[in-house]
């Protein structure tokens, strides 16, 4: 082992030799991949029925807790039952709001071409959001992030074609005081990427802040900014059966001002939520569909999207677990829910292991596929996470990108083409049963192209990979962050707009950021 | 890095103080998982004509080389237009062999509890089989495969439940002679197991040693042994377009015999094959059809699957690449094709990486979520496989073994069951907004089996699992590992079953065992 740890080292060595500013890997283009594959359904008919009556028995009989109190007003007006904070609506009304969103919607970031399509059979991939740590193979340690980290995590998310939209806090930079850290990082996250966005729901100030930034980043009057939604919010309910102030109080105003609404309620099973997964996902959606009928009557077409994070504790435990087979169905089921109310769906690639090795990956694999299977439009937290989301990792980010990446192709169609030129029979005749395919003309016109090329996997026979350093997938990752980091080039910014946003930056310092009283 | 070694090396200690002869970990039973899902179906109807046409012109103008004369005897007798070893069938002689395939058959080995059923959705698991070497964390080496080693693999193959059927050599054990080797592995394995067993058909001594081998062990009569398939061989064509003699002089054996055949050409695209998916799966189906339609004119009804091994190579080296996307597509594509023509469907649990780290495990998930997708029934090299089939390991048998556990939960149906106990309105009623789950009758009363519970997964925290020494995943498996073959204990053996095996491998290797020319 020892001997194997110093063969890794040297791996990292000859990482940092690497040239300056060269593409460190040759990558797929950015596209918005279409899941053409017929999603996984567990559910019946008869399945999706009673799941929806248990949601809607939820919202009628039970009712959510909402403690905010201008949306209490908002329910009362539309003719909730109201009792203290405890909100209950008919499923008539429900459904007439749910069927105002969109079942499809765009945002457009700064650089028009990274306009995003949220549903439509897209299935689009952020980075990981909000750990508060941050652990690199460097240190071996898992410490407090910092603003450091934070903008090396969002270098990542920039530089990969197979990361859509840059959320959250890629790891929490501990470091910036927390009245003034949304400010600092949306002027990296703006600066060093020119994806999609977004804004947590903690307080107005932050939100508020969030809008107006992006509006300069993107050189736009206040009226164009909300003509249609250029980044978003997502809220989670505080489960069970309950929408914090803060929260539903970003989710009105992104609302208002027309912009991308994301509401995924944590139901972990067996502790927020029952035991039984129906249960979870059932308690999931009320909780999810009211946010959504809020920002409805708020503005009717609001741009909407329903987000599952329902999965299990570890018996033993009590802890929280990720990717495992509960999680899968539950987000199978939840895209059934999600297409029976025609509405965008969000879920995420998670893991609960604390370090990128073999668990880390069959966990974050295991999620992965389940959006796919699950017809997910976006993916959150789909690079970088480990323990659960309480750790941020750069090498977990570059080998989760190699999955994306992989799925990516995966979805291409041209991998199942059966025309005549992909069917062969020409080239199978030529070579007959004496030859191989190498140099024939049919391969050779498609050689550059026909299969995956990977980055970070190591495709090489052991002797080769051994000779080479024998050097394990994390560190291989490791080399390719540094290399990556190292030569980083962020997408040009008109020099008035950048000047603009630190100015602003500067002034909500001065006037001392936002309230951290949450 | 060196602590880090330092930390993992630790964990392996605390492996080696576990008590013999306890319950090393707590596993699913023994079952026979059930696939319900609708499986990803990438082809079209056209598509699937497309493919079918492919595969039938191949066989009717292109042909297969059969480099066995009694084959080829066979196949002049039933009309096919034979020109030297090449042999050329019209689809409907072929469509009507293959209508006499059973859609589903079954296998009992020595304890008729683990009697298989091949087909009918069910997916059953194998062992890794025919590296000839061995890795592990122990030596960090690759090595030849020595009869200890295999033998340890054996025995994970039988302490394992969602281990259905023990294939081929785990290791090949180069420390026994060529000539007597199927010998003592079988030997060892018909004792070390209770699993159906397999037999290479590499010459005529071998599958008829095998054949009596797995009789005596079954304690039967010859007339016993031949009423139902008992064990089984697999074939490979030698792609493109060829068998050679002693695979088709073991299917024919085994087909007389009535025992299991499945043929599995190794059609790796760009390289053996098309490098259009679609073209190397109509070849592949044309090579495996033919085979069947052999058995199926020795045999009516002889028990047949039909696998699929289309992956392919690397762009840049030329190398087999394994549990890419288009292996995951051919793998679908060849099961819909497996469901066009009513036959079982065997594929692999594979991957290119060289050691048991991240990228194994992605590749791994990614062959055996195909597997899954495609309504895969058997799946070959399921647990220990890497370096594309060139290597074992005993550490990463036991991680594909937690995914193959995943798997196996992942499909039980009350996962998505939606009565009212799983919708739990009455739960959901009694905690409210306030409280939590964890206590609740509903929650207490399914807290023990609501769950997957892990093995070699750690879902401890960072600090618990830091606490405990840090320990990877693979380091982790390599505890488990030493553990299981420790306190291993065989199942039981009639002493008089036993020593007339020993006998006849005695006097077979008296006899000089089996030519090694092949």
């Amino acid at each position: 082992m020892a001997d194997g740890a110093t063969r890794r080292r040297g791996g990292g060595r000859a990482g940092k030799s690497a040239r300056r500013g060269s593409a460190v890997i040759e990558q797929m283009p950015w596209r918005l991949p279409v899941n053409h594959d017929k999603p996984t359904e567990p559910l019946s008919e008869e399945g999706v029925a009673a799941i929806h009556e248990g949601a809607m028995r939820i919202l009628e009989e039970i009712g959510i807790e909402i403690l905010n109190a201008e949306a209490l007003e908002i329910f009362r007006g539309v003719g909730a039952i109201i009792d203290g904070t405890n909100v209950r609506l008919g499923r008539d009304f429900i459904m007439e709001m749910v069927a105002k969103a969109p079942a499809s919607w765009r945002m457009t970031p700064r650089n028009t071409e990274r306009e995003l399509v949220i549903g439509e059979n897209h299935i689009l991939f952020g980075n990981v959001s909000s750990p508060p740590n941050f652990w690199s193979l460097e240190t071996g340690r898992k410490m407090p992030g910092t603003r450091v980290q934070c903008a090396e995590l969002i270098k990542l998310s920039q530089y990969f074609n197979c990361i859509h939209f840059c959320g959250g806090y890629p790891v929490e930079p501990q470091d910036i005081h927390a009245s003034i850290r949304h400010l600092d990082v949306l002027y990296d996250k703006l600066t060093l990427t020119d994806k999609v966005v977004h804004t947590y729901s903690l307080g107005k100030e932050r939100v508020e802040d969030a809008m107006e930034m992006v509006r300069i980043a993107g050189g736009h009057s206040r009226e164009e900014f909300e003509a249609s939604p250029k980044f978003y919010t997502n809220i989670n309910s505080t489960s069970p059966l309950k929408h914090d102030e803060p929260m539903l109080d970003g989710w009105m105003r992104m609302a208002r001002a027309n912009q991308g609404l994301v509401v995924t309620p944590f139901t972990l099973a067996g502790a927020m939520a029952p035991v039984t997964l129906a249960g979870a996902v059932a308690q999931s959606l009320a909780e999810g569909l009211i946010a959504i009928a809020l920002a409805q009557v708020i503005r009717p077409g609001a741009a909407c999207a329903i987000g599952t994070f329902t999965s299990n504790v570890d018996m033993k435990s009590g802890a929280p677990a990720f990717g495992t087979p509960e999680y899968m169905r539950a987000t199978q089921m939840t895209g059934q829910m999600a297409r029976f109310y025609r509405l965008p769906m969000r879920a995420s690639g998670v893991c609960a292991a604390n370090v990128p090795d073999g668990q880390a990956m069959w966990e974050t694999s295991n999620s992965l596929w389940s959006a796919v299977q699950s017809g997910t439009n976006m993916v959150y937290h789909a690079a970088g996470w480990l323990e659960g989301g309480l750790i941020a990792s750069p090498e977990k980010f570059v080998m989760d990108c190699e999955v994306l990446q992989m799925i990516q192709r995966y979805l291409e169609p041209e991998l199942w083409a059966t025309g005549p030129d992909e069917i062969a029979l020409d080239a199978i005749a030529e070579v007959g049963a004496q030859g191989h395919f190498f140099g024939l003309q049919h391969t050779q016109d498609r050689y550059t192209t026909a299969f995956y090329q990977p980055f970070v996997s190591d495709w090489r026979n052991f002797e080769a990979w051994d000779q080479a350093g024998g050097v394990w997938t994390a560190e291989r990752a490791h080399g390719l962050y540094k290399r990556i980091i190292e030569s980083f080039e962020p997408p040009p910014m008109d020099e008035g707009i950048r000047e603009e946003l630190a100015a602003f930056v500067a002034r909500r310092k001065e006037e001392g950021g936002a309230p951290t009283d949450f």
